[in-house]
């Protein structure tokens, strides 16, 4: 049986915002790419069962009015939202309730490999401990102030670095895969 | 003439702490280093004039109990230090005063090359825009609380990717310089 398991797949600023405080995504393009190098993205999508997306990605990837780019179900995340455009029936879905409630549901669909998109969601299942893979790509910017990729925790996660590729000479993008044993939190600085 | 340049030179966690919330370091530590790579560190302090850190990176240091570490004079920012350990002397001055100037008094020293330490020190160097290369390390660790390395800053500062090079497999240097053109603010999201 396939093994579950949640990617984050984003892209950020050395600072470590997914986005600027207006939601500005401008900066994404600050390096040329002639040759439309889609840097994983297509391998992602290959090797994932379905997208899992908070409201507002959601909202925003509406915005571009742009065919609907998805070719895996989307499931988006929303205790507000009751409806979805026509134009996506069978192609995006509500969902609501905890994470481990979200995951049983989408996990007894055969939905195994998810793609976690989006600040809110990742932030949310960082929190719960349900991020296995982090595939980050960092852009040559400080962008100051925005939507952050990371919350403050409680515990520390700790990862193993899987591989490190440089695209365009400039993007830095890093994979890790969630360790089973945490570093304990130091209670001391290390002089103590 | 050398030209002037301030260098970072950090390690940090993947949500980008550079310390605990109680300055902890020991999560530094996380990956084996049997034949103690110094992973850039002795070309950077050959490469530098003088060390600028702040108080409490300063006190940091003197709190391991160990030899003085540093073979090039370090400079230590404090509004609040009047003396200094007598067996420091020659070694390690006190400056104080806005960056502009602790940079004219260093420049007219002839320390023109900067290693920039310790987290304070950092964030107010790249809130007055005068950080020019960025060594930065990450370790594969979400900390989840602690010091941080970047501020808010109300402007975006673009760099150029030097460099990216993973060291015992795990840790990931980036080296980047400061360029001269910034990307605007987008004021408004891309989509509009």
């Amino acid at each position: 049986m396939k093994e579950a398991k949640n990617i984050v797949f984003l892209a950020k600023s050395l600072d470590n915002f997914i986005a600027g405080p207006e939601g500005e995504l401008d900066w994404l393009d600050m390096i040329a790419n002639p040759d439309g190098d889609d840097m994983g993205y297509f391998a992602l999508i290959e090797e994932i069962d379905a997208i899992v997306m908070g409201r507002k990605s959601f909202e925003k990837v509406l915005s571009f009015g742009i065919e609907w780019p998805y070719k895996k179900p989307v499931f988006v995340l929303s205790r507000t939202l009751n409806h979805l455009p026509e134009n996506l029936e069978n192609r995006v879905f509500l969902l609501k309730g905890s994470i481990e409630k979200i995951l049983s549901q989408l996990h007894e669909k055969g939905h195994k490999v998810l793609y976690i998109d989006g600040g809110q969601t990742t932030r949310s299942f960082l929190q719960a401990d349900r991020i296995d893979e982090l595939r980050i790509t960092t852009l040559p910017i400080i962008l100051g102030n925005g939507i952050p990729l990371f919350d403050v925790l409680s515990n520390r996660l700790t990862f193993e670095h899987i591989k490190t590729e440089v695209f365009l000479g400039q993007l830095v993008q890093s994979h890790y895969k969630r360790k089973d044993v945490d570093i304990p939190e130091g209670l001391h600085s290390s002089d103590s």
